[in-house]
Formats: structure tokens, C-alpha cells, sequence
């Protein structure tokens, strides 16, 4: 397999973007990561997108956004894994290439959420979740993940005021993009106030609706460096699944698919824990964002919520996570998130984040996560 | 590159299965081909599958089915681009086998159409085709291919009767194939005085909504070889795009994105349309075969109709197309129905399609393609 890297990523603000359409979303973004790569033309482009057909009525997106794109006829994608398709763009992207098929592969995520109302939102994504067993029930994800927060106070516990913690930390960081949906800060006791959604998760505890697109290029590692471009090179991948309902897992605070797709990067890189430099993990709800760096062994198991209270996940802490300001505060259109995680990291490895850079970041990693922990794909990333 | 052969198909009688759920269907398929594989684990999975979000109210499939055939935690992908999701799930799943990332593949596509009305079938349908621009204008897909037909008989002189006989050669094929949904024979006074659906299109000419799933197992042809497999090789691949909307073509009787799809197959194969023995097309409509058959440099262009009529595409001809019956007869679960032709395929170059064997068939061709023709992917096997 040929080694693979980074040349081109492109990113818009982020929010309720009511007068533009995905594919105007979409295009707006993919032509940042061109002019970023400095080309014109690509051999191959993946799109992942959890559900245009239900969000905007419109499946056949890679044909849609290729034309739109400008890039007929090329081969074009789109894949999907709920909240996971834009880490797993990136990954089919990374084979393309690395199998000798192609050379210079767009991977790119796009949701545009905010044409259906807040019902409908709900609907949508609550199909990541098993419609027979969990949705038909009633449930819907901030009540998956309350379940899971529950769950982890109760065995570990983990404080109302650690899962705030995660979302003051996020929004702390997101204050410094600003490409980020919310930039501004929150208190603990905000989150602690602020509306109930699903018992003991406040509205300050989840990732909002939003619209947005994340693109960037990749092409062979030796391509990249006859362009002399930044060499940041995609060194591991790792992709997994769980059972698609909670109810079925062994424990319910354990996410066994980043586990596994976190053991592969690992193994693939050649990297340990305490070697990634900055991480930018699938916060949709706060509870996520402990138990993920509890199944990437950035701490111990049941450690989550407590180093985030002693800091250690911070900007200026041990292991600074979601330097983006995460799903939080970022934004979550839920197909461009894994896409936007690789974006982040990249600009940090190139030395361009601007106020929110991570001193001297070599090596850092994505963790993109469908449903309640159903899939998960994870990357890691080092700049030569 | 490596080398990747087909190991094992698996396909179960579609048609409208109200009993079954869609991870019933598709685990009863997948289970097939793991059977004639001879084989219980896999290292990926991949499932082409158009619209499970509007036809079943379910997103991450590829969590969902992987758990339920027992396959946790293997990296599992849905992939779409309308129609031609499954034809895309055989690509990716061969670029990773290509690539060494794995060497067990299954690809596969499922849909269950009939969980909803006519109607929202025909909308979920709809969104295949540029929703901004045809959807909400009222055109549904028997009225862009009935526009493409009204232009092919215009510039080309193709007759209603030459039409007409695409749908019964079908069914005088799947009259042979016992998974087929509709397994009878049609003549071209029924067709011709079938309901209008739209002009010049009858119920007919129409491939119908339907139940199904297909799947099919690949490795690298040495691992094959050593089984002692019958080799069976993938040995080419081409994917391509065109718009989405017709009216942005050239000429909207030419399918662009096959005729560049095959074009990439051919070279990659390094085969010509005289080589190849048999073809399964996608005759979504009976115009679409006769204009997949000009892209594919089987027949002149302008030349689809006449060479129906003559015979040259039926089983008897010079080169047969859709043996299996095709989507008219055999039934086309949109998702499942690329993957359903590589099946077909198989078969034959196994010798074991049974009464509609083809004789000597050693080179065979897949035509899978997505909306009026926004994307196609084509595939060239060989029997070593």
C-alpha cells in the first residue's frame, strides 16, 4: 500500500445556513480544498452524508455534486454510516489511493439540516439509531445517551458537573474558530440550568443541528511531496462496528467499536496513546465525549469525566481534546463531521490554527462515531 | 494491485415479501454466500442500498446488518449512488482487496420497497433524479426515461414494437430463472396494450418495486486459487458520472457515464465488446437497455431497437443480455440489483446458470446504473 497524505482541506462557517442550499454548501467548501491543494481537477471524490433522502429529499448526491462540482464524469461516492460517513469518506479515499486506483481523491462530508423542522430532524437522525427495537419505542438519541450517562455515573461515579465541564471546555475552544456555529462561552452552571432534554443530559449537554460541508485532498505521499506541499500524512486507519442498539452490549458505557477501530490505527501507525499530540473526538452529547477517550486509552476506563475535571484534556492540558471546539461547539451536520475532525487536525499539524494551536503538534487523530456507538472510524495523522 | 475473484453468490427469490423484514431478507442472502463460499467470517463488509432511510425509516445499515449476521466488529460500509449502489459495493470492496487492507470481502445490496405505498415509493424513487430541478417540476422516472425514449425514437426511427420487445425477451428469460419475481411470459400485444404509465411507456416496459437482496463474496485470486475455488476473476472495474438532470445533456439518448464506465472496464480488462459473451444490463425501462447496449459498444449508436428485433441480444443471439431475466422480469430491489448481476454472472461462468445457460461463456459484463444515468459502474468478469 502507498503511503498517503493530506494536501488540500476546505471548511465554511458552520450554522443554520437557510439561504444556502447542500449543493451550494457543498461546491462552496470542495472549491476551498481545490484552491488549498492548488489543482483543478481529481480522479475520484467520496461524499458522506447520513441522510440527504430524508433531510433534504434527495439521494444520488455523488452524481448531483460531481456535476455541480464540476468534475464529470468522475467516479463519485457517497457513503454513509450515520454520524460516522465523513471519517469513513476519508478512509475509502485513503484505500483508493493507497490501492494504486487513483491518485488524487477528494474525501468530503455535506448535511444540510435545517430545510425540515426540529420533529423531523429528530426523525432523521433517530434512524441511526434501530428503528424496530429502539426508535418504534420511543427513544430518541439524547435519551440513548442519557441512558449511557446514567449508566456511567452510577459505575464510575461521574458528576453532573464533569459532563458540563466537557461542554464549557468545547465551547472554551470553539470560541477561537471561527468557523464554529457557537462561538462563545458557557459556565458549568449554564449547562447545569439550562433546559432538560433527556435526564441527566440539558440542552447544553448535546451538539446542535446544523448545516455545513469539509473536504479535503488527499493524494500519494510522493505526489505531495514533489508538490512541496506540508507533508501531513494519514498513517493509520481504523474502522469498526458494534451492535446498532445499546440493550445489546455487554456494558452499555463501553464503546467496543472505537475500542476496535482505535486498536487497528494504532496498530497501523505504530502509535501508542501517549504518542497522539491532539484529538478531535465525536462529542455529540458530552457523556460521548468521556466514554470515547476512555475507548481510545487516552485514560483509564471510568477516568473520563475526571480528567476532564483535573484538565488534562484541555488546550494547555496533557492531551488537548477537540481543540476545534468539537461537535459542541463547532456544529454537527452530522455527515461532514468526521471530514471537519480531519480538517482541524490537519491545520494543527501544519502550524495554522491560528489562536487554538497546539505547540509543536506532530501527530494527531480523529474519532468519528455513528449512533450510539454502532460504528466508529478513527484516523491518525503525522506531519513529516 | 492484486488479483480478486468472486468465491461465492448468494441470492433468495425476490418479489414483494411482506413477512420479512429488511435484515431478514438480507441476512438470509448473506448467509448464502458465506455457504458457497465455504467460509464463516469475513474481513469487510459493504452494502449497496439506495434508500433505506425512506423506505424503511433506517440509516446505518451497515451497523445494523453486520451485527445481525453475526460478523461484529468487521468494518462495514453502505455505499449509494441511486440504482447503482450495488454495482458500487462490488467496486469498493474489490479496491479494498486490491489494496491488501483485507482479504475477505463480502459485497452485497439489499431493499425492502414494499414496507411503503405506491406513492412514497415513487417519491423515495424520485429522489435519484435532481429533486430541485425535475422532482418538484412533477417528473417522476417513467417520465424521464419516457422523454428519453420519445427523443431515441425521433433521431433513430426506434418503434414502440422494438421496445416492447426488450420486456418480453426479458421475461422469456426469466421465465427460466426461479428467483425471478415474475416468472412468466409477455408477448408485444400485452405490453403494447398494457396501461400507460407514460408516454410512450406501459406498465410493461417498467421494472417493478420489489423485495430483495444479493451478495457476493471476493478475495484475492491466489487465497481463490488455493481454496480450489472455480477462479471466477473480477478484471475490470469503471465507474463514472454524468448529470443528474437529463436536460443537461448533450443528447439525452447517450448514457455518458456507462459508455465512460465501460470505457475505464475495457482498458483495465484489456477486453473489447466482441470479447465478452454475456451482459447483464440495467434495464430499468426498455428503453434503458437498448441505450445501455449502444454505451456499451455492443451495438452502433441508434442501433438498440433494431438489434432487439433482430434477435441479437436474446439468449440465442450473439451476445445475450440479461439472461437472469433482467430488472423487468427477475425484480429490481434497487440497491440489491448490481450485486443481483455479478450473481448472474457468476452463474454462468461457473456453468451453473441451469436452463438459461449460455454456452462456453467465459467473459461476462455488469451494467449497473443510477437514475436516468447520473452514474453507472460496470464490471468485466473471467473465468480463469
Amino acid at each position: 500500500m502507498r503511503d498517503v497524505a493530506v494536501i488540500g482541506i476546505g471548511m465554511t462557517k458552520w450554522g443554520e445556513l437557510w439561504k444556502k442550499s447542500l449543493r451550494d454548501i457543498y461546491v462552496e467548501t470542495a472549491l476551498l480544498a481545490l484552491e488549498d491543494a492548488g489543482i483543478d481537477r481529481i480522479d475520484s471524490m467520496y461524499i458522506g452524508s447520513m441522510s440527504s433522502g430524508l433531510f433534504v429529499g434527495q439521494e444520488h448526491i455523488a452524481s448531483l455534486l460531481a456535476d455541480y462540482l464540476g468534475q464529470l464524469p468522475v467516479p463519485a461516492t457517497r457513503v454513509e454510516t450515520a454520524c460516522a460517513s465523513g471519517g469513513l469518506a476519508l478512509r475509502l479515499g485513503l484505500m483508493e489511493v493507497a490501492s494504486g486506483m487513483s491518485n488524487i481523491v477528494l474525501a468530503s462530508g455535506v448535511e444540510k439540516m435545517t430545510d425540515v423542522g426540529g420533529d423531523e430532524a429528530t426523525y432523521a437522525l433517530g434512524t441511526a439509531a434501530d428503528q424496530e427495537y429502539e426508535g418504534y419505542q420511543g427513544i430518541t438519541f439524547p435519551g440513548l445517551y442519557a441512558l449511557i450517562a446514567r449508566a456511567h455515573m452510577q459505575k464510575y461515579g461521574t458528576t453532573r458537573e464533569q459532563l458540563a465541564k466537557v461542554a464549557v471546555k468545547n465551547h472554551h475552544n470553539g470560541l477561537k474558530n471561527p468557523l464554529a456555529q457557537y462561538q462563545f462561552e458557557i459556565t458549568v452552571e449554564a449547562v447545569l440550568n439550562s433546559v432538560k432534554v433527556a435526564d441527566p443530559l440539558n440542552i447544553l449537554d448535546c451538539s446542535p443541528i446544523t448545516d455545513g460541508a469539509a473536504a479535503a485532498i488527499i493524494c500519494p505521499a510522493d505526489m505531495a511531496r514533489k508538490m512541496g506541499k506540508p507533508l501531513i500524512k494519514v498513517i493509520g486507519t481504523g474502522h469498526a462496528t458494534d451492535t446498532i442498539q445499546i440493550s445489546q452490549r455487554k456494558d452499555m458505557t463501553w464503546l467496543e467499536a472505537t475500542y476496535q477501530a482505535a486498536k487497528q490505527a494504532y496498530a497501523m501507525a505504530d502509535k501508542k496513546p501517549e504518542d497522539i499530540d491532539l484529538i478531535e473526538v465525536h462529542d455529540c452529547f458530552t457523556i460521548a465525549e468521556i466514554c470515547v477517550t476512555e475507548a481510545l486509552g487516552i485514560v483509564d476506563k471510568g477516568k473520563g469525566g475526571e480528567a476532564v475535571e483535573a484538565g488534562l484534556t484541555a488546550m494547555e492540558g496533557k492531551i488537548p481534546v477537540n481543540t476545534s471546539g468539537g461537535l459542541k461547539s463547532k456544529g454537527h451536520p452530522v455527515g461532514a463531521t468526521g471530514i471537519a475532525q480531519v480538517v482541524e487536525v490537519t491545520k494543527q499539524l501544519r502550524g495554522e490554527a491560528g489562536e487554538r494551536q497546539v505547540k509543536d503538534a506532530r501527530v494527531g487523530m480523529t474519532q468519528n462515531m455513528g449512533g450510539s456507538g454502532g460504528s466508529s472510524v478513527v484516523h491518525i495523522l503525522e506531519r513529516e
